[in-house]
């Protein structure tokens, strides 16, 4: 179903003059010229306009990664290229960390022990040798000994993040499902978590007040 | 053990107009003064030390929010309060989102389910809301239809997470635990996440591949 612009703007719930910027720099494609100054658009246009909607309001994207996940939509056939551009858009560009020898050491290990076929040189292993070493240079023993139950959690997530996709109709719902997928799901992930920590936080800490009501001998000694 | 503001530096990795500017700031408190211009600090300025950079450099939170949650180990006493205080930090303010209404009763229905004991009113529980808008908005079922499996992920996460803190010997390790675990264990999480990501598509390219190649009609047609 063709539109103008007018309806386009309404159907996206983006302003003419944001559609018109996408338009110069080409992250959105022509419509069809009717006249000098009208346009006709289609549902190709308003997809990805959405696209680009998550990609700049929802994961905060600079343009030009923008442009790179947009461009990869456009081209590439396979969910695994698809996924690469989008994974390394949103992860950026991960410098050199002091300690990385240790903690590239204890990431090899675990990406073994378990079988994950991942890429090795990809920002996304950048950022894990990172996240370790970070935790090793504060020296969270707490949390680093809990290395291989965070690991089952990723797991799981990234095994509902690829079979949510997969089972999408055609290949293009696919790569627009890794696309917004890996940008709107992390928040989603990230929020719950939160609410999980109040829930067992709540718990542990009715646990902490019975322990002081039962034991009073505690209690009259402090 | 007492040291001179250069062995401070140098046992922080932080430079030494670093540390002024956070004394200045107030966010670092001030040393034992052992003439006009020179003062002595111990493990005490080392763990605050370590505390700010890892909340500035990790989290990148902006130094009033940092002020925040530093003012929270200094005074808070209780996990829960210290929780509340990092977790609002790291979400930040949360406005109100379009289609509200509908991911509210659906978040609402999923936390009931499973029995959370979480604050409604908390930035984390309006952020959940806002991704699951996000989700709505956009249409994206797939992943819509999996909220549950996501909540099962996230309850594991939350579960190791406040587990890892309340084995610490005591409550300041603890809240220092609480603070340094949820800005620390997130990028962790992240980018195990991706690295499983990439291993399950790996697998899904190879699936396909092997089916173009086990349905030579198929190909032969298209």
């Amino acid at each position: 179903m063709e539109m103008r612009m007018a309806e386009l703007s309404r159907r996206s719930g983006l302003s003419v003059p944001t559609i018109k910027y996408y338009l110069r720099e080409g992250l959105l494609q022509p419509g069809r010229r009717t006249s000098v100054n009208q346009a006709r658009y289609d549902d190709a246009h308003l997809e990805r306009l959405r696209l680009i909607r998550a990609l700049v309001k929802v994961a905060g994207l600079p343009l030009d990664k923008v442009r790179e996940v947009v461009q990869a939509v456009s081209i590439e056939s396979s969910v695994l290229d698809a996924m690469g551009v989008t994974q390394d858009a949103l992860v950026g560009d991960v410098g050199a960390v002091p300690g990385e020898d240790a903690a590239l050491q204890l990431l090899s290990e675990l990406v073994t022990a378990r079988g994950w076929r991942c890429q090795e040189g990809s920002p996304a292993h950048a950022a894990a040798v990172q996240a370790i070493a970070e935790l090793q240079a504060e020296d969270l023993t707490l949390l680093l000994d809990r290395l291989d139950e965070y690991a089952d959690a990723a797991d799981a997530v990234g095994r509902i993040d690829v079979r949510a996709v997969a089972e999408a109709e055609n290949l293009e719902t696919m790569i627009r499902g890794v696309v917004l997928g890996s940008v709107l799901r992390r928040p989603l992930l990230d929020s719950l978590v939160l609410l999980a920590q109040q829930h067992y936080a709540n718990q542990l800490n009715q646990k902490i007040e019975t322990t002081r009501h039962d034991t009073p001998t505690r209690q009259a000694r402090a």
